[in-house]
């Protein structure tokens, strides 16, 4: 596989155009070999012409032979990981240890969804029988399941150069879901989305697809992006990012003619409540864990624990001297991109100016986007008085919120925006005892965490990465787990259909042997 | 139950205030008793802080509380229908016969969410258990459910003034999902929707919920219905009525600080295709289904066939000749109210002006809003040349369009909008030998038919009624049939949860006895 710099269109590439554009290490900001090229409007629409070319066929294929396409592509994956994981190093600047890590999870990802398409019980096959006898009216013979809605734009997030990126969760799960996927690069990892690319479009060959199934688009968000977003065409977005980036899709497929689903996950600041049995426990372990969680993988995850609540008590304070001290101690660590640094340091900057809020870190250490570890104290009046200090802070940082007392604690959870995650400490008999405080986190988050930390994403089915807004454009969906292949399909309804013109997964026979709901009853025989 | 024409916002009755208004008897246009206020944006307020009061107690109801709740205010229905049917048929002109039926219809709606809530597989709970020993990292215990959304809007419709209003489709899945809901009634029937909203008040009252779990407004849908629409603890919106309407909802949610889903049935123009073999096979009687279908309630219903796709051939003149003739015989039938009447023949004013199409309609017929069944035919180039062709008349027309060949036909469909249903008659043998048309029609369609009438919408597990935008705001729902009430919900997730914190679904016991997906395989015991 040999770097060009050029978008991949289908089967082929983009001819080069426009100024050559720069690929940089991160940990150095030395620039990268090659040069790259931004897709051109023309570029996009023939990227979706191919793409809607390609899914009359590929929405017709077969779920095996849709599972065989992922796990081709996941073996080809894995057996190009070292070339990818070289560039990703260099690219993201995020470890060799925790990209191969992301490798497996990526192939697994793409594994899972083939084994959902063979399982079958996702597509929600109803078959409703005739009765031509039924008074007054004869009953219609009404089957459905769902299908894919069309092409799919995708989005790659910065933060996880495989797992969110060109062959990462929203790839896997429009694939699997019959929808033909246009990713639009990340411009942080350029090299990584190429070599991946050029691993997808391997794949598409060797299972026979057609070549509009899959293409990979580079360049600026505002211009390729929302070419690709305004496109009538394309039937559903999915995304990971900023809220201002994921915000500006909603708001343009609000506009189109036909507006269409987008699924951006903008992440949160994600609380976590410690609860005083928890404390008195352990206060030291505690906060050493926590500093863990927040500082784990430079801070640089949707899930980063930006957020901690907890009640006064000398167990508290105990707990804070221990996490400054961990806190304090923790390596700087290199940063993604300049922009993410950039970012990090004014997130630093506006929260230390805001009255009420102190601010512990270690020393700074040079080099280029490097993030010092940071932790802010603030008490419960001033969070409430400042909604800035709501806001995400994306790096190795967390606040800390001193509450009076329960009340207090709960008059701040009812503050709190939509999040992904939300996370309580305590003890079996405070928790059963702490039904408000589980119930204010369950109605604002995606996923409530007992005892745990909200880092680390499970990939399985019951997972849900997703939460009301502004976590996600829509809280009705998740980006992890085998849930994410419901963005791209729409429920289609059969009336009185012959047998042989039924997709096989209505058949009477069951052909495909999967479960369906048959007269308001699942049955699989 | 006497009506008082005043809102009813949780357990009681708004103040009158403002100018009265008038109801109105459709078929003479004869003023009704009472007088009826507009609710005011205070009022709005107070419903919507009663629903959310409410929401906290009604979203941890158990299924079969619920279950209960929907069968009592089946009961009431049944047991004040004389009185219901009796004003809906002075509001609307419908019928009593089919009052009758429409009152079987959505005591059955609300007794099949019964059932829906009692069997369970809809809330997809998934367990996925925890395994400590697994490398490189331990695997948590991850579960999840859907949960409900919170406080609902819901716009009735005008021409269901049961099925699709105060108690209807939208309100009976909301509360079964467990959120509460306000209702904004349709001002062509006043009256029904406050007996109707009476029957549900009691039904709340009697099951001991909340009573903020249902309110009912009156007013005009720009300044009520928006103010609910924009009201920031509104979680979601079911509305069925014109595209205008629906679009500026979903226009009003995208622009909200949080956009919510937006459920509009905006309705559409459901194509029927008739093919060679099934015109040659019997034209005539072909021909006067098509014409009942038409004419069927006054042409009043989302699903009415406003487009006929014809090859032409000898058997296709006979089966226009009868058409003609079944269309012309047809009598005049009563339309809702004044709105609708005058939208109908403005439609058939403008269709008639049109070049290439030709006009066919029997006599009109004196009286207060009363339609005359017409008939359109044109050619096909005629129809892809003017695009208002492809818009819905609501009322007892259609539209025929002749296709010299199987690629005109094609042609057309290919230009067609996302429609609720597209229907296709033809020979077993040449349906067979029709896969480019069912997929065209598939493509765009949230139901198809083959070799009936899209008039009739079966209340089953598989329908669906929605489709493709514009027929539907988001045609990933439906807004007939159980799978309606996954409109209300969001997957929520729970993470190394205590079994005594986690919801009854989710406890290993399976105390409900619901079927989960544990471990990725399905099971319920």
């Amino acid at each position: 596989m040999k770097l060009e710099g050029l978008s991949l269109l289908g089967s082929g590439r983009v001819q080069p155009g426009g100024a050559p554009q720069t690929a940089v290490e991160s940990a150095t900001g030395v620039a990268l070999e090659p040069k790259f090229y931004w897709a051109s409007p023309a570029d996009v629409d023939r990227a979706v012409k191919l793409a809607t070319a390609a899914f009359g066929e590929y929405s017709r294929w077969s779920p095996s032979r849709r599972a065989g396409l992922l796990r081709r592509i996941a073996e080809l994956f894995e057996a190009n990981a070292p070339a990818l994981i070289a560039r990703a190093n260099q690219e993201t600047a995020l470890p060799v240890a925790r990209l191969q890590g992301e490798t497996a999870r990526t192939c697994g990802q793409l594994r899972l969804f083939a084994t959902v398409l063979e399982e079958g019980s996702w597509l929600d096959a109803r078959i409703d029988r005739a009765n031509p006898a039924r008074q007054p009216l004869p009953k219609p013979d009404v089957r459905s399941l769902l299908v894919p809605l069309g092409p799919v734009a995708v989005f790659s997030s910065s933060n996880f150069p495989f797992a969110f990126s060109v062959a990462g969760g929203d790839t896997a799960s429009a694939l699997a879901a019959g929808c033909p996927v246009i990713v639009k690069a990340h411009q942080g990892h350029l090299g990584v989305s190429e070599l991946t690319g050029l691993v997808v479009q391997q794949a598409v060959r060797d299972c026979g697809a057609p070549e509009g199934v899959f293409s990979v688009l580079f360049g600026p968000g505002r211009e390729v992006g929302m070419a690709l977003v305004k496109h009538p065409v394309i039937k559903a977005v999915g995304f990971t990012g900023s809220r201002a980036g994921g915000r500006a899709l909603m708001d343009a497929s609000a506009a189109r003619p036909e507006p269409i689903p987008v699924y951006a996950e903008m992440g949160s600041i994600n609380p976590v409540v410690l609860l005083p049995g928890a404390i008195a426990q352990g206060p030291e372990k505690l906060a050493e864990n926590l500093a863990g969680s927040v500082c784990l993988g430079v801070g640089q995850f949707c899930t980063n624990p930006g957020l901690v609540l907890v009640e006064n008590s000398a167990a508290t304070e105990v707990l804070l001297q221990t996490l400054e001290q961990a806190i304090t101690a923790m390596p700087a660590g290199t940063m993604l991109n300049e922009n993410i640094s950039a970012e990090y340091q004014a997130g630093l900057k506006k929260f230390a100016q805001l009255p009420g809020v102190r601010r512990v870190s270690g020393t700074p250490v040079a080099g280029h986007n490097r993030a010092t570890p940071t932790l802010f104290i603030t008490a419960a009046d001033q969070f409430l008085a400042q909604p800035e200090l709501m806001t995400e802070i994306f790096g190795p940082c967390t606040l800390v919120v001193r509450c009076a007392s329960r009340p207090v604690l709960l008059a701040v959870l009812e503050k709190l925006e939509g999040q992904l995650t939300a996370t309580v400490h305590g003890l079996p008999e405070e928790l059963a005892a702490s039904r408000d405080v589980l119930a204010a986190l369950a109605n604002r988050a995606g996923r409530v965490l007992v005892n745990g930390f909200p880092t680390g994403v499970e990939v399985c089915p019951a997972m849900t990465h997703g939460g009301p807004y502004p976590a996600t454009a829509d809280g009705r969906s998740t980006s992890v787990g085998t849930r994410a292949i419901e963005r791209f399909v729409r429920p289609l309804c059969f009336q009185n259909f012959p047998e042989n013109c039924l997709p096989d997964e209505l058949k009477d026979a069951n052909p495909l042997g999967i479960w369906r709901l048959v007269d308001g009853k699942l049955e699989k025989d």
